[in-house]
């Protein structure tokens, strides 16, 4: 089974511009990641846009929906910025009949050392594996169907609806 | 849903000695990768005995499996060396039936900074919410059945046999 | 021989507040490092303001001065954000003579784990112990009085001039 | 000015073999240190043995005094491992008249991200560019002469005598 990753960017994969004192994106640590986490699960990597996800745009939501049903695997996870996280699940939900997926992401950049990012790859890439057709919010240990999942802005954590 | 977190010890909860240069167990950090990962997950963590898993007697799988059965979760992971984790998995399989229980450990000390432990705790986190009733080890991402799992010594992952 | 530390803030002490994405202060990680490079230095650690170099006013350098003045150590490590370390230099070279004043920051927030800060705490600290009165930079192992630096804003290195 | 670092192996040098659960050396990470410090102090990193200083013979010592003595640079750095770092200190007051050598250490391994390595490295480099000619031991923050610093083997420390 080889599970699909499709990176899009948001705090997961942001850095720090060190001259400019400023939080930017070069590439993805999803590699990096896997390796530290000693991943053995089969992966393709691929990396659709890098962007913070209140910049996402429509178009952009598109581009994820065509990968998503594109792609020959039939279990993804997207890592995404947590603002838009679930509108980018609803697009998916529509646009993407039959497949698993997955989208995760992080509360603290990886490149920070102290991310729960590292986790959250664990617990998404976990979840892509065993769960039926559908589209998910995995976070902070724990899976939501993307209809019942809603970012709480004040604590940071997804709640169930 | 809770689920039960039994600690036992292994590679996972290894600290460094600064003054004798030796690995030794004070306490998991169990708790502490959990607030890393911002896990939102609903935990009980109770910590059984602080051992390498290669020296791990039948006495102390006899204390894992009476707490694996005697504890009011269905759902629980056991942190444990890996060495022996395949001998305990075998014990849990014979005497408690009808739990979903998920062993999982790690390759590097989490106190070493780069450690695959926290996500291998997201990942059996996860697996041990959606799993049916059975054993299970999940390393490196994946989970295997405890009969088809087998150390391998030369790489140290986990091979499905 | 005691070392006072005085603490006004700068990148060295930025963190990352995961709500919002932003960076911002709460409390100095100077303890923290010191703890952490097993300093054995006598070190008093006051903290006299928490704020980014290029909001520093002339009334904040009065209160850097003025302290470095009344403390009663001759030896006085200031951290302080790169972008105006310079001018305040100059303010407590014109201030306060007769003590060895040794001004150090980071270009990467000690919180993200990839700090140069510690390092720099390091060589801070040591050349304050044996430098002989006067005011100066220690940045990226490397000291100079202070009339002789200047940052460069294209590398964020200190160029002797 | 150019500093001449000869690394030597040491805690500051060990690895973590996943494997076989052992500390090992392959590879120094002082050049990998000198990065993350953004160090722009110019070296020479010399890479004379990577070992243990509880296994450092009389012949190995005469290697690390002849590199000293042969070296072009007149200020040294010696990474070493803290256990009989004062016994080659005192192979190098004897052989290596007229240089500045700065011996420094860790208690605990860089690789394991929470070393006092980086802090070490960073005081031992400054007080090699400002220190008159000698034998010196730098640890924690502090600069000692070679014939006034003793290991304390309970804490861990080098303590004045």
């Amino acid at each position: 089974m080889t599970i699909c990753i499709l990176v899009t960017g948001g705090t997961f994969d942001k850095e720090y511009d060190e001259i400019h004192g400023r939080l930017f994106f070069k590439d993805t640590h999803v590699g990096e990641m896997l390796a530290l986490g000693r991943s053995r699960v089969d992966v393709t990597v691929r990396t659709l846009m890098m962007i913070d996800s209140l910049e996402m745009t429509d178009d952009d939501r598109e581009v994820i929906v065509a990968n998503c049903g594109a792609c020959q695997e039939d279990r993804i996870v997207v890592t995404h910025g947590t603002d838009t996280m679930v509108e980018t699940a609803r697009a998916l939900a529509r646009g993407v009949p039959g497949k698993t997926i997955v989208l995760t992401g992080a509360m603290v950049p990886y490149a920070f050392g102290s991310s729960d990012g590292l986790f959250n790859l664990g617990s998404a890439v976990s979840f892509a594996q065993v769960l039926p057709a559908g589209v998910f919010i995995a976070m902070n240990g724990r899976v939501l169907p993307w209809d019942r999942a809603r970012k709480n802005r004040e604590t940071g954590f997804f709640d169930e609806v």
